[in-house]
């Protein structure tokens, strides 16, 4: 299923500034690839690798670059970056259903909640005391806003968040189904007594701050500081399942893909780039543009800007388990390489 | 907390096509292991390590292999494959809850949602406009099914499940709490507008299909297509916290464990294993009958069937540190080996 | 923002046995770090690094160990272990909501439901048939309570928490949003007709026993078992997205970090430190005391107490790439090694 809705090219155009060759008139009513284009749909090109169905796409227009425009016969549009532009028209393409409007009669809020102006909040959902939500807040079907979260305009919680006490979110902000914000950091003292062990948990105090246009993914988990507040910046996207720990901080545009997470206290800079199932250690600090690849480790602080790695490549199982094995050996062989090299410098002629 | 059904141990027997040798009229109340098994419930020998068992377990009857039949005196159901029989007998036995029938008050149902026969809707539930449940569909508390999304027969929602717009579900289809199904997938363009870094989010404007007999655990998030849908063909099965992005396609049968996940536009093939914690990148495409071990990342698409690992074995941590820095030095011990060997060869005679 | 409540200095100290020095009836109404502490809160060293900041902290008493007394000038509390005193006064100082007293009428409570006194139940929360809740029990916002599950005293469940039934939990246990327990564990058998392959479900029969004081993250998930209960043993501490399989028991006062797991019938000793995102293989034995270090994989039982480690060191990517590479030929570089050892042993003179 494709939601969808309808534009002339030249609107189209307009709206990305790009240039328009072809019929200014053409009606568009969705966006696909080339492969899957039909008529009426509009297409892209941005990896040069596709451009082999520019031949056969039944797409009615197409966006591409100034040096690729020669190759397409059809409607299009010209543009630098063609990938840019077809991200700017998805949202004008995207019918999705908006909140509901209005408070929904199964919905509990309370009553010295501050709601702004044409703020929507679904079914069975429940805001508790003192919360305020900006206006156009959209609140889904079966969320909780807990006591004295502060919300701003257009925020939109998905179904089935939930957004604990002292939590503050910004503007035009996403939280998708099963987020959860402000649960506690994993904070423990330990304690022997009578030669008993124990933990003591430490209650976390702190709560959580998130800026403007963030887009948080399903089920990932943002958690309160334990003094003082957990906070993610401006622009910051995480997709799926990323955990952020107790007082983490997020520098502005940071990029955090599915399965990724960062232990409490450490600070991450702006612009970063964590890819998919990375794990970064507690009380490091991560200079602003550095890129982690995908289920690396990080377990000390990166100070230069960069792209870094952990992990061993993929092999057959057969083979990988016998080069396993040589890496547990892997000093000792160093040791039997070193003591080769010195035997070797005895055996050679002096002036070798 | 063991729930259970009454059998005779004939009806058993003819349910999995199994030789019965001992007394028909045996009422069994229950499956357990050999070794916790009580009076009046039934057990298997599927693995020979627990042969030893055979001998002091309590249980009522036992299934078990032809080979083994004569190891035991009690009760026995002889078949081929005793833990297949012990799969088939389990659904028999399961007395857990199911949907409480008819549409609970507390749950707001859209006038225009299409319900089929059967249909049960538990507390707080929300269906929303133009949604179509089939016949026996049961969708537990405080769960939401988004607009237009389509459910088949006899699929079950637990409670607290999210699915979003858009959404097809085939026939018996089991959705675990938490899990959520349609989120937006992470796809984003960047803009640099004055020398300011911005991201710039790529509307989701796909859905998701997900096919008949499919398996989706607690917490597992299965997100909607960029342009197209995402698909989960029949009779996958997927664990809890399995992270499937935008436009992947999981083909029949192919079964992902606890932890794993996979990135946006990547193709599986059918009767693949991918185990815990794996994490496969985007744009691949892995063959049928691929198994990828614990762990494991994939970078690379498969083409070949087999079995295939990534990753290091475990040690202690103190010989573990040592060998992770000769790791990072891999490839100038490399180097050094080659010079040494072409040294030796040199120093060798020449009919050596 | 940060919760807080007033003390006396005298209260205070007399709460966690430290020896004040300075003005007893001073006021403190809150903990911050030494670095963020403002007059009026009180502040802690626990770690020496940290030592630097006592000059300048504007806190108005600090907790130090009785070899660091000397370096602080203001009012101060002296104790052995800084760190679990703050641990022990971050209790006081919680001013986290509560539960709202008494049951919403939003609520969905089963008649046949058994409460204790002081039971709080949040808008829109399930509590199905025959379920026990005990004193002081507080179901948040749209939780659901399986049948038949028993719930101990004071034990809280945030909102959005799933637990399905048969489920029995202890006294003073939280659970955090999202999380969820007693979903199917991944248990599955399957079969070849007529060249078709499909699983077959194992029903699982079991249920999740969890002791005392037990705390369980945002979006944990611990299944029920197949046969027999998946067993959380007293004082166990759980991250989020910490992933339980079927019929594992997690010894007392073990920790688990945020995106760790367990696959299914493994036992973990008490007191075991699994940090984030280790993941350990099924049918295995943790012995007690056993340290796993971020993000290894366990595939072996583990019969001696310490820590262990898998994975590799971080390196910048262009390097890590070359290393990856050599690691796939390990054991061919090892034979290399060994043959260039035999042939030096050739050519050294008889007596080396």
């Amino acid at each position: 299923m494709t939601y969808t809705n309808n534009y002339t090219l030249a609107e189209l155009a307009e709206h990305i500034g790009a240039q328009l060759q072809g019929d200014a008139d053409t009606e568009i009513n969705g966006l696909h690839t080339l492969q899957d284009a039909k008529a009426g749909q509009l297409s892209f090109l941005a990896n040069p690798s596709y451009q082999r169905y520019l031949e056969t796409t039944e797409a009615t227009a197409v966006i591409l670059h100034p040096d690729m425009a020669p190759a397409f016969g059809g409607n299009k549009l010209v543009i630098d970056d063609p990938y840019l532009a077809y991200a700017k028209l998805s949202k004008l393409f995207d019918s999705a259903p908006d909140g509901m409007g209005g408070i929904h009669p199964s919905a509990v809020v309370d009553e010295s909640a501050q709601l702004g102006e044409g703020v929507s909040i679904g079914p069975n959902a429940f805001v508790e005391r003192d919360v305020r939500l900006g206006d156009g807040v959209v609140i889904g079907a079966n969320s909780c806003v807990g006591a004295e979260s502060v919300i701003g305009q257009r925020t939109r919680l998905f179904s089935n968040v939930s957004v604990y006490h002292g939590v503050t979110i910004g503007d035009d902000v996403r939280l998708h189904s099963g987020s959860v914000i402000g649960a506690d950091g994993f904070g423990n003292a330990h304690e022997v007594v009578d030669g008993q062990f124990s933990w003591v948990k430490i209650h976390q105090l702190g709560g959580v701050r998130i800026g403007n246009r963030v887009e948080v993914g399903a089920c990932t988990t943002i958690d309160r500081g334990a003094l003082g507040d957990t906070i993610i910046e401006d622009g910051v996207i995480l997709d799926n399942y990323v955990m952020i720990g107790h007082n983490v901080k997020v520098g502005r545009n940071t990029a955090m893909a599915a399965r990724s997470g960062i232990a409490g206290s450490t600070e991450v800079g702006e612009r970063c780039i964590i890819a998919g199932g990375v794990g970064i250690a507690g009380h490091l600090s991560i200079v602003a543009d550095t890129t982690i690849t995908a289920m690396s480790i990080v377990t000390k602080s990166i100070k230069e800007a960069g792209s870094y790695s952990s992990g061993t490549g993929t092999q057959p199982t057969a083979s990988w388990r016998k080069n396993a094995v040589r890496y547990s050996q892997l000093d000792k062989l160093v040791g039997r390489l070193s003591k080769l090299e010195k035997t070797m410098v005895k055996l050679l002629p002096k002036d070798e």
